[in-house]
């Protein structure tokens, strides 16, 4: 047996035994992509184990992160870390390798896969951050940002929506160096793919502007590598190569869905040991693959040399230049003009997407990396940077992208471009599409990636265009994600500290909920909006009533408020702008704020009420939309709804009586 | 003129005028797409305005809904009520003409449509209906279900992936009566669509299995009725029809960004007056046109006779089948079925996945026009009805659905087949995924369609998957949206009162939410879980403390309060399987369940806190997960998280010191 047949079959041996110890996992995919990904791995790929954090590396991303110990096999035996105990820990608390991959929790997982569909559209965003990098920093004999970015795919991943959204904005923008490789084996979950994926996806993806290509037998290693390099050659293309293969191959499951998702069982592991040729323990590597291994590495770390010492001289040539990389892949920002008076000052009311219009010009001045854009809503959400270009084919320097109405896509490649590195990217769209673009917006929190989303049109504000496009419960998903801050500013000030928050923000995406209409600049309102809820306005008689708003509905409290302390009722007004950031302040803070013993609490949003009980607890009140929308004018939906002072200082009188 | 061009321009004027009159709405689209519309509805389509329930009318979706005005114009022009002082009323408060159509509130529109990608793949759903229906009902020289789906999609329509997921599924389908013309413009909101859709849209579809043609001119009703015709006639693939428009058609606007989502202005009006040689006042319908229409709508109204009076015979022949046919348009259920012993009862504890299987197979069998199927993970989810045979396009008299890995497209196609009537449709995938069709789920919200969701692996239960797999905030997610019915069983039984509320139901979705691992029967579960919320258990001694919690969670907090009655604290067991059905109940029953004065509340579940204040107060405490979950086995994570019941014992002992 060659050396590389040998190799493949040691990944494939420890994918499946680990499977088998943990009695849980995915043994089908591995053994039939196994060849592919060590073809990548070993024979085309520019990595270094050791060094996982190059920011020259090629990308590879397991799509099909179901095929979680396929990469776990590959990380461990081309030195990213992981030993021998840890593939015996697969699936176990707290182990390194859980059952779909996790970025930031093991080193060399690009992204964190598993929902089908997100890993390849991910990839584009890696594919775009490389291509607006290296248009940017490359200079005549320094590549220093050159690398391809490989995805392997599974008919689910192709089956999924988002990932046709991403490869068709992948062929508009030519993104050459994006190469995906389809593990085609013709089986899913419910049985063979003519049941429900019959369409030709080779034809679809060259509609779609891809350069495809075809491998026959899986387990050709030379053709396999062959279709790559083939792949790597079309610089104005992205390539699909279909490789056909065989799931849960060696075995007696081979070409059926129950080698997908359990584990072979002994009697199978024994047949494939057979099939194989292989004669070793469990868990073991033979030492031909080791020493073979060992080489490999040791030729793709001195690739790393080479472009460690490119770099050392690109830093003569050009250290402006080279300065400038690094803060960008340093995620540097520009804190003291975020902190200046500058940032914080607005001349008039504003909607705050107009606000956050602004705000975006003046950090796309003051942050470099600044990227983003919005699906097909870019003159709605005011996210046009008007000093900066169109990032397209023709110039992958630009950093307005328009993705196209393809908010799933969008946040995907959000989410890629930032994984990436190098980028600061924010996307845009109306606040009810949100719904389209959750499952990456999850990801984004779970990978613990500083995305920004845009996100305007934030209730029956929207007026005329109904409920459709009303949001009303989507504040709520937001402020039960985990790691998400969501920021609904009441104005143009509270706008600026909620992208002083996003901006500062290195682990957790920020969501921007933005008002169309125009929401007068509040007394009172500036950096306290950074702590997420504040005093707005301090009762001037003994404290009776708390009123609490976001965004659009704070105007109305605060006026609210002033009809009551005129009654003689000692009113508080908060503003809240962000659950989340209130929640991390100190216990006294929010005491002070929120004083336990003061039970007469209104809330009032226009969305749903469930997330406020929190706060106005069992003797409050929230003043709220339960229902969905509706199609008029905005100030005529806010009275039918009982968005109003009037009703405010009605409820107050009737709850404090 | 001739009279076509007249009824085409006609449509034009009172869209655009009543955009003029709204100051608000999208008259680009109505310019560019009249002619198709006009051709469909005039010379293609049976359907009678004055009877839009008619069952075999063929159907309509305007996928492109920012476009309404066509569709009102239409709706005023063949006779279904609305009258030209509705027109006038376009996108005002309780008009019956809102922003964008709206199902069940203006006569015609079958679908809300509005958030793009979901028209086309609702039409989907409508097609495998009627396949479906027809193949069922249908006799020699009776046909009493034969008509097709027609779409108008854009653009933006075909840039969402739900589009591609769906149309790939009605091309393995072979939807042979499904045909969408598309408004092929070239324009969305940020410009040409060159910026960000190159694709080749017609050679997509092919490649999905769907028949292609092409209409150069957008204004030349012959070749489009041409083509329309020949996409009848062939019935083993769905057809799309590119038809080349001009948004913005005969304004100084055409083929510009500017002519989508704003008035024309006075100065455009006037432009395209003249350019369609319009003499006629603003809101006027030429006396030409109404003679035209009536005698139009007098054909297509005797085209309803002759259906119905071949009806009538096949009452005659086959008095079986049509009573049945009636009883699945009535949606007729059988409640003394879901009243009886047998629904109720289960001989062991299982999970509740395993529940809602046996459940969903007993139902099969007294429910004929059960109808539903999974995302590809029929095995896991438990949905495969035994005794009914897969949909195909082998055999459409199938009722087990493969939807393929494309939950939106399951969400969207459900409420296809909802909308279209004759079918009870359910879709099932881990309740995780949920994020995928959420916008879908929206739509079954606001169209008050009763589609059963089956959300199975509903928490971090689901083990070793790890957390892409684990539910945290989707629970809360659909506590928050409007006219949804979550339930989150604790044991098979309260399964049971989960299907059957969603049987029951006819105006709201409900989603099944349902355990991966093994539930025990708990004593005192059954049709009380109805209410929403109920006393499992109560306190031996004086209530002190109550603990509440849904589906896994409710097992832990009922061990938990026979070890604190021990302790003499008197413990009440509230199981909370569904916040929506509790909130329906009468203040009184609400008030004995949870009395206002016992403040030591509990919650507990393994997902986010947020939703549960609204039960436990300020002064209570949610034992939750608020982070992302974890890889490991389901029972090392409860304990990980805290979800034992050593935990609530101590922490309820903490609350009532």
């Amino acid at each position: 047996m060659n050396i590389d047949q040998l190799c493949v079959n040691t990944v494939r041996m420890l994918a499946v035994e680990a499977v088998e110890k943990a009695k849980s996992g995915h043994p089908g995919m591995p053994l039939g992509a196994a060849p592919m990904a060590y073809t990548l791995w070993a024979k085309v790929m520019n990595h270094n184990g050791k060094n996982p954090y190059w920011i020259n590396r090629d990308r590879f991303v397991l799509s099909a992160g179901h095929g979680s110990m396929l990469l776990y096999s590959l990380l461990h035996l081309f030195d990213y870390g992981l030993t021998i105990d840890d593939l015996k820990n697969f699936r176990q608390l707290d182990s390194l390798t859980p059952g779909h991959p996790e970025y930031g929790h093991t080193k060399g997982v690009e992204a964190t896969t598993g929902p089908l569909g997100q890993g390849i559209s991910m990839a584009v965003g890696m594919a775009m951050a490389e291509a607006h990098l290296s248009k940017i920093f490359n200079r005549d004999k320094y590549n220093v940002i050159d690398h391809y970015t490989y995805v392997i795919a599974g008919d689910g991943d192709l089956m999924e929506g988002v990932s046709n959204e991403a490869s068709s904005l992948a062929g508009t923008l030519k993104l050459g160096k994006l190469i995906v490789l389809y593990d085609s084996n013709s089986i899913s979950i419910e049985g063979s793919t003519k049941i429900a994926f019959t369409e030709n996806v080779r034809k679809r993806y060259e509609a779609l502007g891809w350069e495809t290509l075809y491998v026959e037998d899986g387990n050709d290693i030379a053709a396999i590598e062959k279709a790559i390099l083939q792949a790597k050659k079309n610089l104005s293309q992205p390539t699909l190569i279909e490789i056909r293969t065989h799931i849960g191959y060696g075995t007696e499951k081979e070409d059926s869905a129950s080698a997908h998702g359990e584990p072979l069982g002994e009697h199978n592991i024994e047949v494939l040991k057979k099939n194989l040729n292989w004669n070793y323990q469990p868990f073991e590597v033979p030492e031909e693959v080791k020493n073979h291994l060992k080489e490999v590495c040791d030729n793709l770390a001195n690739k790393e040399k080479e472009w460690n010492e490119m770099y050392k001289k690109y830093m003569d040539d050009y250290p402006e230049l080279a300065k400038e990389l690094k803060a960008w892949f340093n995620k540097d920002i520009p804190i003291d003009y975020l902190d200046s008076d500058d940032f914080w000052s607005f001349e008039k009311d504003l909607s705050t997407r107009e606000a956050s219009g602004i705000l975006i010009n003046r950090l796309a001045d003051v942050i470099p990396n600044f990227i983003g854009g919005s699906a097909d809503l870019a003159p709605s959400t005011k996210t046009y940077m008007k000093n900066r270009k169109d990032f397209s084919h023709e110039d992958y320097t630009g950093s307005n992208i328009h993705f196209g109405v393809r908010e799933h896509a969008m946040g995907a490649i959000l989410n890629g471009l930032s994984l990436h590195g190098g980028v600061r990217p924010f996307g845009a769209t109306f606040f009810v599409f949100s719904d389209y673009m959750k499952p990456a917006m999850r990801l984004s929190s779970m990978m613990k990636q500083p995305v920004t989303y845009v996100l305007t049109h934030d209730s029956i504000g929207v007026g005329e265009d109904g409920p459709t496009h009303q949001p009303i419960e989507q504040l709520t998903v937001f402020r039960a994600q985990p790691n998400f801050i969501a920021f609904r500013p009441c104005d143009a000030r509270e706008t600026a500290a909620g992208w002083y928050t996003a901006i500062k923000s290195t682990e957790t995406p920020v969501g921007l909920v933005l008002s169309r209409q125009t929401l007068p600049l509040l007394n009172g309102t500036g950096k306290d909006a950074l702590k997420g809820g504040y005093i707005l306005r301090k009762e001037t008689k003994k404290l009776k009533l708390i009123l609490m708003a976001s965004g659009s509905e704070v105007n109305l409290i605060y006026k609210a408020s002033e009809l009551l302390e005129e009654k003689g009722i000692g009113t508080r007004v908060v503003s809240m702008p962000s659950f989340e950031l209130f929640e991390m302040q100190e216990d006294d803070y929010k005491e002070k704020v929120l004083p336990s013993n003061v039970r007469a609490r209104i809330a009032v949003e226009a969305g749903s009420s469930l997330s406020w009980y929190k706060y106005v607890g069992l003797d409050g009140r929230v003043i709220s939309i339960d229902s969905f929308g509706a199609s008029a004018p905005a100030d005529k939906l806010f009275d039918k709804f009982g968005l109003n002072i009037e009703n405010i200082v009605e409820k107050a009188l009737e709850l404090v009586k």
